[in-house]
């Protein structure tokens, strides 16, 4: 199966278990926490905990899905505050849920998927030791997603972050949800620790790639192809990988803090471009991924093995 | 040991263990997740976890203290958020999370404490099987709390509250998590499904009688006494049970929904006494509080059992 296709039936998969779940929401409350969770996405991160699950122990997966949900339950409670905490109104081109709901019901419709996220995996069927090993890393991944969230706004305020600092804060924000991801499946899995290890890192590693490419997509995609605001992150002034790279060549981009004209931003690529910003950040990006499918050597060769590779090449070389 | 000196020695050893896992914070963030936690509390949910485990099994509440922990970092989670929600500016006669970093750090300051408190449970020393029981435990009880605030806030707009709507309302806002602490202390300490079911409807009982009596005192005691602003539910027009008995008494209390004189206080308590609202409303919580203890004789008579209904007798009788 190419991972186009394994990726489309995980996603009918954990639709299909996200309606069994939560179909039926039965408070004003209820309806909040399922809006954006039932409002589409790629369920990449299922997706990894599966293929993980997989690469460890052919079928392994099937019982455990739960935790996977999990792990989107989760990913969706991240995102239900961060538009909060970031004031943004639309979120998969539906209003977001403090848009809708006003924000404490916002605040509490995020709470309450992170709480689904442990009872979900309590309902894995895995033994009771892999069940309270995946419940402490979930719980330790959404403390560094915090602290990533509060990195990345406390670089708003920032012109000197430094590549070190963003990798950092990129990771907490991105990678580790995605290194828990692969972790879990393996860990509920029956797994050992240097398995374990390996997939926690490619996970890490190919999610702060995923995070860089947004950046690059984020720039280089015009409006029609991402549906977002082209260059939007520098019209604001943030501290991407983009512009960190740029102020270590000199370049300026805060002249570009302001609405740009098509053609200003074809000019702002340019310049870039020429410079060989991209292509280094590029490079950055699939040094990243690299490092990441070497360390699955440690794993048996099977066909899931190989859909991560082709996971952690997507993530880089999408277009948006 | 009398309930007074068993309470205090259990907040040293809560204040002790909480300097350990979160005393020296790295982060911001973290200075934001403890601000409210080192700020003092009776430490009530621990205490009760930690009298449910030893009826069940003397001595067993030593090594699952972490677990006991987890109740009060999640409480202290809920605070947080509820500050954010409800617009308070202190909280313990200190300056709310929110005050001091803002809404975008305090939402996350709540989240970080909602993660820690199931990282803590994996620390408790208890069979696995166990830990996954207490996790999905205080999972299920948050989606609970968030039901019982948002059925708080939604009665803001109204004034047809019903008692058994309000009833149901404390049990989830207030009464669950005193469940979940009775429970998940017998659940670590390898009760039986009975006996955790016993203390989980005990805990719930007397949390929600705790509310109860919550509002009586916020209406008679004096500010010098309770530290709060006296009357503060009348004059703002909460649907609390007194109002809501009131109200089923023909007594309509809107007309002191605006700022009282002392004189004013004394009015309306005079006219509630006088009309025994307030006599029915304790009944139904002496009623609920007696209920709780009758549920205690399934579990060993033993000296924690007897400070289990002391407690529950002391929610009740505090005058503030």
């Amino acid at each position: 199966m190419d991972l186009e296709t394994y990726l489309r039936k995980t996603a009918t998969e954990v639709n299909t278990l996200l309606d069994q779940y939560y179909g039926n929401p039965g408070t004003e409350l209820s309806k909040a926490s399922n809006h954006l969770l039932f409002a589409g996405g790629k369920r990449l991160r299922p997706a990894l905990f599966k293929l993980a699950a997989d690469t460890i122990r052919s079928g392994s997966s099937t019982g455990i899905l739960p935790a996977g949900l999990a792990l989107e339950v989760t990913h969706n409670f991240t995102l239900i505050h961060d538009d909060i905490m970031d004031g943004d109104a639309t979120r998969r081109g539906k209003p977001t849920v403090h848009t809708l709901w006003g924000e404490p019901a916002a605040i509490l419709a995020g709470d309450v998927l992170f709480a689904r996220s442990f009872c979900l995996i309590a309902d894995a069927m895995a033994p009771d030791a892999a069940k309270v090993e995946a419940s402490a890393m979930l719980a330790k991944t959404c403390v560094e997603i915090c602290e990533g969230q509060q990195q990345d706004m406390s670089f708003e305020d920032r012109q000197d972050v430094s590549l070190e600092e963003y990798l950092d804060m990129v990771t907490k924000k991105t990678g580790v949800l995605y290194g828990a991801a692969a972790a879990m499946g393996a860990i509920l899995s029956g797994a050992n620790k240097p398995q374990v290890d390996a997939l926690y890192s490619y996970g890490c590693s190919i999610g702060a790639a995923f995070q860089i490419q947004d950046d690059i997509i984020d720039l280089m995609a015009s409006s029609e192809q991402s549906g977002k605001d082209q260059a939007s992150d520098i019209r604001e002034g943030k501290q991407t990988i983009i512009a960190i790279t740029a102020r270590a060549k000199g370049i300026d981009l805060a002249p570009y803090r302001r609405v740009l004209s098509p053609a200003e931003i074809e000019e702002v690529i340019t310049l870039l471009v020429k410079a060989d910003v991209i292509s280094e950040v590029q490079d950055t990006a699939d040094a990243m991924v690299k490092r990441a499918i070497d360390g699955l050597s440690v794993l048996r060769d099977c066909p899931e093995r190989q859909l991560l590779s082709d996971l952690a090449y997507f993530f880089v070389q999408r277009g948006y």
